[in-house]
């Protein structure tokens, strides 16, 4: 049984139902009444005006958000384990031609107000130093811990208060919004939020992710870089299926209720092992190599993370039964 | 009655099918068997070792391509019809960091060796001019046009003589191989091409093209650059089942004769009408406005594509019975 | 005697000065008495107020002036015979991200409103085609034609109609002044100029170029991008010394003068053989290959420019006892 | 008196001397007789083939070797504290495309093999991390420290073994050099050193610089790069006087030991309170407050660069009578 990562799961049915329903000639481009509605639908969702585009990937999502918040010359302050530091090969970089990513630090891979005054309060205020441009944080955070509403506004208040940007990497932002059982306005632009890579495929979706603009004047533009960036798909119509197959009837919300609790159910068995404290669908765990060998020879795959600790992601296909034995196992270490 | 484009068609049944039967967790990203397998399963195709990886947009492929082929302060012979000039919203621009289309001439936005030699020899051999280093041609043509094999090739001969890459659009790749009747191989790398975008979308696909290397040195750098541009999904199966699913049975091959002999049928109707020969499955018909009006009337929709001309193009599932009114409502013009 | 081009003429011994009077120990950067003091200078010779910075090129005051006016995704009306577009290596696009130059038509290298009506009216409103985002026209034109103030406000009333920023590549802006007998305002912001490179080094400099925002809006980002462009040079006073220089006493107009003086002299003697205008420091000439190596054999040199067309420019340093003997070599051809 | 950077210095009589005497009407750009030269001449002084282009900052010299070296999906290793990092407004990625500096650490800005390979040994072989492609290294570092051969040797050593490119930002490499007593060869191109930003400025020059390819398959390409930079100047003889009247009769060593010496002065009045040894023009003080301010209210003008810590530099035209009352003041806090 594979717990390596929430992004090799398999697609949940209802988006190949849409798929099935979807599958006619229809406007290319976005401009089938299904890419169309989004802006209505996530605007109902999220209790404000945004728009929402459909894009093919979280790196996607949130690099043409950064585009839209920082210049070339400009940079973003984001945590040094960030998503878009480690994991997305230079596509911020790509997307914003070039602005620079200012590495802050905290634990869990999460920032503070502090932590990010830490970072930019030393740089001068003149043209030979990059100036920050924008903040961006990831919700749940690479270590899954879910920033609370009050803990995103603070960094919202920062961010006004320096003229900054605001930007979430919502790679788990389902899983986040479960575990905080708040709405998604309180823990976006209630709490200065400007766009969020709103994602779905870790969730069960297939390729379409959703980046929404609270700060509606930023969308326009980004329309071009969308397209500039080959990724304005001409039968846009199965992408805006997946997002709005997700979204009704809450599925979205049903399957990281459902990897929140199989990652719960591992918590609880993992008891002092866990090196966090469980808030979405990932658990980190100490492990010797030999308690880590001991679980792959019983099936479990899974990364090593870092010496002694191990990373195990729960997927929304995965219910108690498929994770119960790995839970039994690992209180039997 | 739709004849816009055919990008706006419904996705073929195999590639549904394709996708429930991949619907299952795997290795994220191209560590998946079905990404794997995409080198063997084209160089079987094409009769010669290739690299093969899918993409999510004709645009990705075709840029990607020209990244691999020139440096950003390059320049890329291309027709000023070519999609990549026309069409693509500056993304040969975003992906080369700045390299620079230089446009030639040619009926049917069919490019020459003569024509390129006059659009790339008063280029002085200095740093002030930017230099050639690609040439890039469309087949079938933005105007419906194939090229034979010897025209690839005469191309492609003046591309080795003056040291340039030589580089395919082919969002219609399918459609002009049937019409020819040649192999794939003897139209690209035995007629000098370096790179193919080789289209599926249009002719069935749902969101994935294959971007062909035969210089095979080529395809490691794109990995880098396909992440980079986000584009390295992470459930990558979904897109490789696409290209094999059409790969199968020739399904490319029957969809792509399919929308041909849909277009042969409006040729022969068409007559005089025609402002090009119908090579693949598009239609280009001189119409007055009030000719065009009239079709539009009878419930016919298509894009005017200049004065006194209309554009129809077919899709693979639109079947005799879809084209014979519109055959027939232009025959008696 | 040279007249291959005024571009490698000697520097007027005014900067020289300029450069043992500034030769102390001063503020790094643009810090300096002398780099401070350009903004009041140029604003007092353009009867208003204008943000200057002192770049160390035409190219780089023509880039950064279109890096503030264009976005990466956006393109640029210029002359298909513009130095932009021919003789920048690319660097409009590197400073730019990849915008697009738009090349529009004329004689002479000149633009109208409609011949740029004629570039732009056919792009269509739409994310897949690159939009206009600037007009760049050049001051005299490639060809040593000067526009009218007149003709600049009937292009600077499109670009304002259509929302375009307007640029001005005033590489011999001296040369076009002096011609028209206006004043500087009256050719640029009062005739709807944004951007205004205004060039020096063709007229006695050495490598110190002003760029002239009368957008003042545009200047401070401009100062981060010359800074990350490697233009901000730490000993800077003598960049902004060169420009001062040239502007007390109006030596920059007593150069332009002289070297159009010139021009007119070989003007008068090449009569019928002109193929434009001469308005500036620069002669077309009809003349067969055996002519010009006739005047070649006789000690002139200068660049072929078409098939049976020369080039002459000629230099602010060249004065009429230079000039006479090439002018009788004409007359007598 | 100013003890702020050897940035602002006034410029050496040579060059002033040399630009009356290269004032003549030449051949544009790069193509007279003194630039012509450089290869050559910088070839004798480094006992080896190179090819050497004047460039006119620090910053573009710097940046156009990393873009010789690193595509833009590669990472520089890179002191965090090294000029490319922090002062240079971004430039890095402007000139590579988005190229990311990979961090590494040591003191006095001294990178070391293992501060190195610290930083790149986790960096996974995939696609998703930016791979390293050259280790850049500041000699003397920003803290005035010199490499000795041996060290520089050790890292070209590392950098061979891993496919590193290897580039040194002299900016003060006359002062390393004259610390060390050692010839140009054996600390750059001997020790493993693929192209070398020689600085010129900093040590009495006025805008020019030198980029020094030993891999001299580098340099025809970066040809390109540095007119696509807006950097070749029309009147390029005034780039390469500058750089010829400073290897003429050595003095560019001249200046350097000047410098040196009058550091070695304030250092040996300063005595305990060095935060580093003294090996070029700087001197890193610890100093109070009250100190400092008390040392300004003496006429001393300097940067603080941290808590309790001062900068004074020494510029080339700053004897032993300039430089006395400051160490006495010094000696005597």
């Amino acid at each position: 049984m594979r717990f390596f990562s929430d992004n090799a799961a398999a697609v949940c049915p209802e988006i190949l139902e849409a798929f099935a329903a979807s599958n006619r000639l229809d406007t290319a481009y976005d401009g089938d009444a299904l890419s169309r509605s989004l802006d209505a639908r996530f605007s109902e969702l999220f209790e404000t005006e945004v728009r929402a585009l459909w894009v093919p990937s979280g790196t996607a999502a949130n690099c043409l958000a950064l585009a839209a918040l920082v210049p070339p010359h400009g940079g973003v302050v984001c945590h040094h384990e960030a998503h878009i530091q480690q994991d997305e090969g230079g596509a911020p970089e790509f997307f914003t031609h070039g602005a620079k990513l200012l590495l802050a630090h905290g634990d869990g891979a999460k920032l503070t107000p502090e932590s990010i005054a830490a970072r930019i309060d030393p740089i001068r205020d003149d043209v030979h130093q990059v100036q920050p441009h924008a903040i961006s944080i990831t919700n749940a955070t690479e270590y899954g811990l879910a920033y609370t509403p009050d803990e995103v506004a603070a960094i919202g208040a920062l961010a006004r208060t320096r003229g900054l940007g605001f930007h979430m990497d919502g790679a788990r932002f389902a899983n986040a919004v479960v575990h905080m059982g708040c709405s998604p306005a309180d823990v976006t632009w209630r709490a200065g939020v400007d766009a969020l890579s709103f994602g779905f495929v870790k969730n069960g979706g297939m390729n379409a992710e959703a980046l929404i603009f609270f700060r509606t004047d930023l969308a326009d533009a980004t329309l071009y870089r969308r397209k500039r960036a080959g990724m304005l798909f001409s039968k846009g119509r199965y992408m805006a299926a997946q997002l709005l197959a997700m979204l009704d009837k809450d599925v979205w919300l049903r399957n990281a209720r459902a990897a929140n609790a199989g990652a719960a159910l591992l918590a609880r068995a993992a008891g002092e092992r866990l090196v966090y404290p469980v808030e979405a669908n990932e658990v980190f765990l100490k492990a010797s190599a030999e308690e880590a060998a001991h679980l792959r020879s019983l099936g479990f795959d899974f990364y090593d993370w870092a010496p002694g600790e191990v990373r195990l992601v729960i997927s929304w296909d995965q219910d108690e039964a498929a994770i119960r034995p790995l839970a039994d196992a690992i209180a039997a270490l």
